[in-house]
């Protein structure tokens, strides 16, 4: 980290901030100003012969205007107030010798501190931790904490991205929530957003050229990656990645939408941190990795860099969600108008992007390139995230829309597929409640803005009194899980589901594996059935047997009962079925919307 | 071409057009109206059962206002005037069995068809032909001859860009032309622009969305490559390549400013179209040939497909320019501040980019990647174009900046280095005339803010009495070829020199290969010389020696005679030179700003 403020070896107190347009730059402390030395290329520092430890303080540019430190590593009262020094190593780690985990692994769960507790810490969390582990996940995935306007907001209007959210805790409740998952066995994902700041309270610009009119991105303007004095911008951003691997011990970062990292130059910045997050694994011995979150359907942002990939870990695969719940719930509005086949779905289990060059009607252009190259572990795949249940469901979950039967076979065909699966809070036992879009911003302008622009992109669907205003806490609470419900059913069914689906895909080679190329999928559009086959003929070897129906089906597929051994199956008693009649022998006859898994025998 | 007007097999006229912003579309021909055939994506067309080679049209919007054809194969009154319908089939080629020639043999000559001959068309060039051959050029490039404003422009403010401009001569001259290069055997490159449109007679966006507020242009707004409906626009732009190349078979494009092309699409244009091209030199069975002007040093551009690239078969190299010219010339204003020591020039020789991921003074930022790994002919390089006379020096060529001996010895390294090497029309003899900006709009506001942008930009060098008003007649006039020159000395001794450089060039394999891996350079800073050799132990070798000093200098080099033969010297009575000392033998010594080029005896 090369900007703010840190503790030098002789526990002295160094201030340094990169501020080209500033004209003079000073900082304030106890209510004193000290006059930044400015060196080269507009970096303003300061040495304070003391230990400041918890100290607040402002940067004041030209003398006039009191702001807080562009790389504050704290915000105790907020976007719009001072800064507040914090000792990297005042922190005394408990996680020991955690190796970390491979991707391979990954079995992630997405998770919004606000909503994921009643009480919305990173402390609340830690007391989560132990049943998630218990459910079979692997990895945690934190929406991004940088500090944002309020007490309430995903975490995508951040504006100081290094300080963790005061409301969620601060510095140090973050590193007990990141330890604490070590100490589980999980791995821990922070969501970071390189793309743009949030509205309120961002005062990039007045230290420095961090923003250009080149480019625009749908949520404000575009960070200048590649323009003149991009290169300390660069370096802000770069460092951050690391800060978060290192100062916070996360083990991988989610890329909020790459799609908007506007980056012309002949080295990409998401390649160039992709470099420095590995040079960062070979340092700490323990892999490190960027998970990118991408709309553009392009294999290069994973691809290795001897193709000319930006050789980013792995991305999320929005394609795998859209041909799944289309195939549960018919032809969608938006985006989802472009999928709803069991073609698509097939595709899209064997060879990631559907739209890998084709027209797409919805974007109006061709779209996409191929992945089929790929191996499954650079793809995330989930059936609900935060957006899609917010924004594409308008804050309805899986279940509520679609029904439990259909939930669970989503389940299945979510943990089974070649991919890295992800869950959305509360998906794992059915979760009701809902998932809204909300912020609590301050400027009264903004909080309209926000508010009419919601409506206007729901008028189509929603009425005036279902209309979940953004900003009002209501919404934000009507948002929270309900844990009283894990002890309901067919809630408990439900997790019962998840958490043995978990279990065989760990136990199962042809499951944990992310082998596409030895996943096989055959489907009929007509009968609505589809059958996946994973494994080699040498090796262990998986059948999934899918009804998308909600008649019975029977899948032609026989081997005289001689090959394949029923491994789990939705129609279960234990995952609230009928129990009858139990589909063990080929061919295969599924009841509506029924799953169910076979393991080769013996 | 999917759009414009073409006649089909029954000999009957067929008008397409995509105009998806029109409400209705009418075709105006001999003063009537014909209402078109909306078909699906905002197509619209009409066949007219007669052959209509040669005859006016408009193409009528919502009922109101008469536009040309944005596929207008020629725009006889200019680019506000009604199209022409052009027959493409009734043009009788006489390049028989012209095969094409490989890029590796490319020695390009640029010329501006307007300024080139006194008589300023396609006709007048054709007789220069026979004298571009003889001197040893294989390539006539020709800037850009898309229909712009008036009958003065470099053509870079092109409008009608399937139609060859008027005052040039138009189709049929354009493919005597290039007919005429062939008979000589010279390939013909064309200059086409696909990253803006002109400022006056773009009627584009009343038809369709051809541009997108996403992305900014330093030249007006962005072509829409990526967004909504971009696929047509794609379409209109990739046709234009083909036409060119197939219509008037040209041999090679080269691309105007394509980091001005904004594709964050996952199959970018130029690999698009590069496919496309390599498709059309398998049906055609002659070589066709992409050229980019590329202002990113990315070496993707062209860099194959496998290693990510566009796979665009050669790039200007501006590097190789700049440092030269300071070289020459010492270390210059604006983006020649970055240039200015021998070791740029020994790098652009041996890697390519000088810039190569290096802080760039003049932009502000980290710039490039390595090309060190691409053959030399992915490069063509220059000392002077058109750009670089006009904009960098105010007008003034090299030869009356430096002088004639500094001018041959740029000579001899630019047609000895391992790339493609291009001229500048009347470089070959020195031409002492300036190249100036020149247009000629007839909108008076435009015409104000060009000279006012113009009188801006050179306001640091340029005091009243030299500025060269761009829309003035006098401007263009002074920017002709005096043909006269080459009967005069030292004009006629520079035109020997190059004429025996490019023989040398052709009849040695050390120097025809473009092997940069083969090539090795030393220099010595502080005495300013420096030393090329190229070629292998175990073939043909070449030695360049060069002296970068008005000081006679000594290169600290002995074969003890044994092995270098002179085989070309500046200092020459027959290259304008005192013809003594000859620096036959090693330790060689050379007069101020000499160079001399030795072959492998034996």
């Amino acid at each position: 980290m090369r900007f703010g403020a840190h503790l030098n070896a002789r526990n002295q107190t160094v201030f340094r901030v990169w501020a080209p347009r500033a004209r003079s730059v000073a900082l304030r402390l106890d209510g004193q100003s000290h006059e930044m030395d400015s060196a080269e290329h507009g970096v303003y520092s300061l040495t304070v012969p003391r230990n400041l430890d918890g100290a607040d303080y402002f940067y004041l540019l030209d003398g006039e205007r009191e702001r807080p430190d562009p790389a504050s590593r704290f915000q105790p009262h907020g976007v719009h107030g001072p800064s507040r020094v914090v000792d990297p190593d005042a922190f005394e780690w408990g996680d020991g010798d955690w190796p970390g985990r491979p991707l391979e692994e990954y079995v992630a769960y997405e998770l919004h501190i606000g909503t994921f507790t009643r009480e919305g810490t990173f402390e609340a969390a830690i007391a989560r931790l132990p049943y998630l582990r218990a459910l079979g996940v692997t990895a945690v995935g934190i929406m991004p904490v940088a500090e944002f306007p309020g007490a309430r907001n995903w975490g995508y209007d951040g504006v100081s991205l290094y300080a963790p959210h005061s409301a969620y805790g601060g510095p140090e409740s973050l590193k007990r929530l990141v330890e604490a998952c070590h100490q589980a066995g999980l791995a821990a994902i922070l969501d970071v957003v390189y793309n743009h700041l949030g509205p309120e309270g961002n005062y990039l610009n007045e230290f420095g050229p961090y923003f250009t009119d080149r480019y625009r991105t749908p949520w404000g303007p575009a960070l200048n990656f590649d323009g003149e004095h991009s290169d300390p911008v660069r370096r802000f951003f770069l460092d951050n990645a690391l800060y978060w691997l290192t100062e916070y011990r996360f083990d991988a970062l989610r890329l909020d939408a790459v799609h908007g990292i506007f980056d012309f130059s002949a080295r990409h910045l998401l390649a160039e941190m992709a470099d420095e997050v590995n040079a960062e694994t070979t340092r700490q011995g323990r892999p490190l990795y960027l998970i990118a979150e991408s709309d553009l359907n392009d294999a290069r942002v994973v691809d290795g860099r001897a193709r000319g990939g930006h050789a980013v870990h792995a991305q999320w695969m929005d394609d795998f969600h859209h041909s799944m719940n289309t195939a549960l719930l018919g032809r969608g509005d938006g985006y989802l108008e472009d999928f709803g086949s069991l073609g698509d779905l097939a595709k899209a289990i064997t060879s990631g992007f559907v739209y890998d060059g084709c027209y797409s009607k919805h974007r109006k252009r061709r779209f996409g390139n191929s992945s089929a190259h790929l191996p499954g572990e650079r793809f995330m795949v989930c059936t609900q995230n935060h957006d899609q249940v917010a924004n594409a469901c308008r804050g309805q979950r899986l279940g509520v829309l679609a029904g439990f039967e259909r939930e669970k076979l989503a389940a299945v065909l979510l943990v089974t597929a070649p991919y890295l699966p992800m869950l959305f809070q509360g998906q794992e036992y059915g979760e009701t409640a809902p998932f809204h879009y909300f912020v609590s911003h301050t400027d009264a302008h903004l909080v309209e803005a926000v508010r009419e622009g919601r409506r206007r992109e729901f008028a189509a669907f929603v009425t005036g009194e279902q209309f979940a205003d953004p900003q009002a806490e209501s919404t934000f609470k009507a948002s929270k899980l309900d844990w009283a419900k894990l002890d309901q059913e067919p809630h408990a069914a439900l997790l019962r589901l998840y958490q043995r689906l978990f279990e065989l895909r760990r136990q199962r080679e042809s499951l944990s594996n992310c082998r596409k190329e030895l996943t096989r999928v055959e489907f009929d559009e007509a009968q609505r059935w589809l059958v996946m086959e994973r494994g080699s003929e040498a090796g262990d070897r998986s059948l999934v047997v899918a009804n998308f129906s909600s008649e019975p089906c029977r899948v032609p597929y026989d081997d005289g009962g001689r090959y394949w051994e029923l491994a789990l199956w939705t129609g279960e008693t234990l995952y609230g079925g009928m129990g009858e009649p139990r589909p063990e022998e080929a061919p295969f006859e599924l009841g509506a919307w029924e799953a169910a898994l076979y393991v080769a025998r013996g």
